[in-house]
């Protein structure tokens, strides 16, 4: 609990329109998609970066945590108060300050929602590719602080690779500019990218300068049906090694599928193993012969069924399909482990047996999908946590423990085949149990010593990342 | 000097045929580009991290100085042994370990030359883009330390892009590995990027993961003839806002292109004021309408003349203008100071104007050429630093001192245009004391915090980037 004269100062900071303490409000910023929940002592809703400065400053003084959020949709805990403290909400912060066109880039604030900022790039006919799959509510904040991925990343990269400069304030409060507006730039340490992905543990991050493209010309979409998973695998290799980088490259398998509602309206045969969607961006022309291209492939390498989206209708039909897997794998369990894993492309048959071994060993329900191209597989074992009321598929404990188990013996899997425990969700508290096994002790020791620097009273969204500092 | 017990103890660890004292060989370590030369007290040759590593625990024991070299083609000293100490040359370790076509990466050591990188990719259809005008002797590992960049920066991005991860030697003797074999990783801070760009004061790179493309299908070069600084400028925008980004999009100014000889012999209009050197790639069918696209972009905007190379030997025949402006730059002065700015694209024109400006008023010759894409300009003011023997052209220490003001000046313009000192070349020795004017106190602050705390003896290539540490 915060004493009183904290949160009085508080008020004096943001205004008294601008914090909260009361029990609703705090509840609604104690959870993020996780599913966990931590109550949080206070909210405050700052406006800019010099209050920030004064709150983490009056935090190092008074020595309560402090934890940014953004629309706390993260997968890792990143904007959970673990610890009580106070959350910056950045909600306030949400302008787009600058759209440049000549020169590529966009200024925004951490609040704005990415769907937000893509939807105004376009109609400049600019484009902003991360793309990952909160993005009609994520934010660009939460997205740095996690370095978000999305399915165009196989073709267009991840967060860190539009980031070109950061305002952010240090755990101690002082404000500092990082990077530059240009594509290049070598002066010092590149502190930006040391920020991306430092999930809000090294400075809350105040103004993003970002890169655009120029906005594809058109895209097409196509679908591939496998009776063999090592065919649909195979099949990914054989487009890339064909100088084709497709702007996606989705995999979904068979449990997956069979979740889908609309996947029986599809017409597709019952017996499908696995799906490909397959999407290529650029010039109008040249597309239509890469879409040949692809399904040239996707029939040489045994897919007894290719789609070509004839029109937007259908392309909306397809990713339909692939966006409703994540909410529907529901119909198994009610609940869901879903570990990002990433392996080096050619290792997906590898991992996806692999995975569904361990599951069996267990005797859990599995499903597989995700971004092919890129080699990050969404696995997700299915459990049944909780038991509401009237609802009973047999959970247990049991089960629980079982799935622990296996996801420990997944990223050991994971990891001997060249792969990483996590590609775009980053550590938190979910994976932080798990850090050791892919980090040397050297390299956890490097990356505390840098945190313990900048924030040398731990006040930044402690206990994330490393299990004990 | 060093004790003859510290040689002895580095003769045990690399063997007496891989480290050398003799003021003949010294001398071979001691300059760089920037040509200045400060002597090593030895060299020594390890062939591998953990020689390296028993080379700086031994350097933490003893106090004395460790600086890395790859082919000593920095144009920013960060090689020199500024404070004397031990040259690590990491010249034998010169392997391409693996290039792993299916996964699109490649694993190689430091001393590999970045152009047999990039020969050895492109005999497998592989595409290795960093071009530094050195590749033909710069090594992977110091384009890792300086994040070099390169023409085809615009299109492709720098170093950084492509290193996916690290195994680091770090100033204590510690080697960790940082990253990931996947395009995708975000598992604690990102190390790696941290690492490139470092410019050999953080760590000392032993092992390099780079992410490789599928090679372009064919190329097509464009040069194309301005009578107007400024119609060239805006003929660069135009081109990128017609959503083509090409290859390379260089920029020649008039005092650059006077200087090459086979100007005169490709029939070009004397009174020219600016050429472009543009290059796209991909597709062979879609370049082709990119390349009239160019054409027609160039001669709206005014372009008096363009070219399309028709075969190889035009092609070789427009590049060797662009090659050989560093070199005949001489035909104006002995000697060059040469600063790598990096302006906003569409600031490109009030740069030149103003760099012209700021050279006029000091009297100083000056010449510009570079990467006119990413705003990325070698402002060239020509000096006579030293007069050799019968070759006077009225050089004085006045000059030089005119030089260095102009130098300030450029860089405070460049700076008000929203740029940054330096794009490609680092800090090193050259700009150091110029680092103030881009970066706070507060960032300068973080990065010796960082730099302290991965090197508490200040043993690792120490007198580089930040004027006192």
């Amino acid at each position: 609990m915060l004493y009183k004269d904290i949160i009085k100062e508080l008020t004096h900071i943001v205004g008294k329109e601008n914090i909260t303490t009361s029990k609703e409000d705090l509840i609604c910023y104690s959870y993020d998609a996780t599913n966990q929940k931590f109550l949080p002592d206070a909210v405050v809703f700052p406006k800019n970066a010099d209050e920030i400065s004064l709150i983490l400053k009056l935090a190092n003084k008074e020595g309560f945590h402090v934890v940014p959020r953004g629309a706390g949709s993260g997968f890792s805990g990143g904007s959970l108060p673990v610890e009580g403290g106070v959350v910056v909400s950045l909600e306030r912060m949400n302008k787009i300050m600058k759209i440049d066109a000549d020169n590529l880039i966009a200024i925004v604030e951490p609040g704005v929602v990415t769907g937000e900022l893509q939807w105004a790039v376009e109609d400049l006919g600019l484009f902003y590719p991360p793309d990952p799959s909160s993005l009609k509510f994520c934010t660009i904040g939460g997205n740095v602080a996690e370095c978000a991925g999305g399915p165009r990343a196989v073709k267009y990269g991840v967060t860190k690779d539009y980031v070109l400069g950061l305002e952010v304030v240090l755990p101690t409060g002082e404000i500092v500019n990082t990077g530059t507006q240009t594509l290049k730039g070598v002066v010092g340490y590149d502190l930006t990218k040391l920020m991306v992905g430092s999930e809000g543990t090294l400075g809350i991050v105040t103004k993003i300068i970002l890169k655009l493209l120029p906005l594809p010309e058109a895209t097409k979409t196509i679908l591939a049906v496998f009776s063999d998973m090592r065919d649909a695998a195979a099949t990914v290799s054989r487009i890339i090694s064909s100088r084709i980088i497709p702007s996606t490259l989705e995999f979904m398998d068979k449990n997956s599928i069979s979740c889908v509602d609309d996947y029986a309206n599809m017409g597709l045969p019952a017996d499908v193993e696995a799906l490909l969607l397959i999407e290529v961006d650029g010039d109008r022309e040249l597309i239509e012969k890469q879409a040949e291209g692809i399904k040239k492939i996707c029939l040489d390498n045994m897919a007894r069924e290719v789609r070509v989206a004839g029109d937007k209708r259908e392309v909306k039909q397809l990713w339909q399909i692939r966006r409703a897997i994540s909410p529907s794998l529901a119909k198994l369990k009610p609940n869901k482990i879903n570990e990002d894993i990433v392996v080096p492309r050619s290792k997906i048959p590898d991992a996806i047996i692999g995975v569904r071994e361990i599951a069996k060993k267990y005797n859990l329900t599995n499903a597989n999908f995700g971004h092919a191209g890129d080699g990050n597989i969404h696995v997700n074992i299915m459990i049944d946590k909780h038991v509401p009321e009237g609802f009973n598929q047999g959970s247990d404990k049991a089960e629980f423990l079982r799935a622990e188990k296996a996801v420990k013996e997944i990223f050991e899997l994971v990891l001997g085949l060249g792969g990483t425990i996590s590609g775009e969700h980053g550590i938190g508290i979910s994976k932080m149990p798990y850090i050791g096994m892919e980090l040397s002790p050297t390299a956890i020791d490097v990356m505390k010593k840098i945190k313990q620097v900048l924030d040398p009273k731990g006040v930044l969204n402690p206990g994330k990342i490393f299990p004990t500092l």
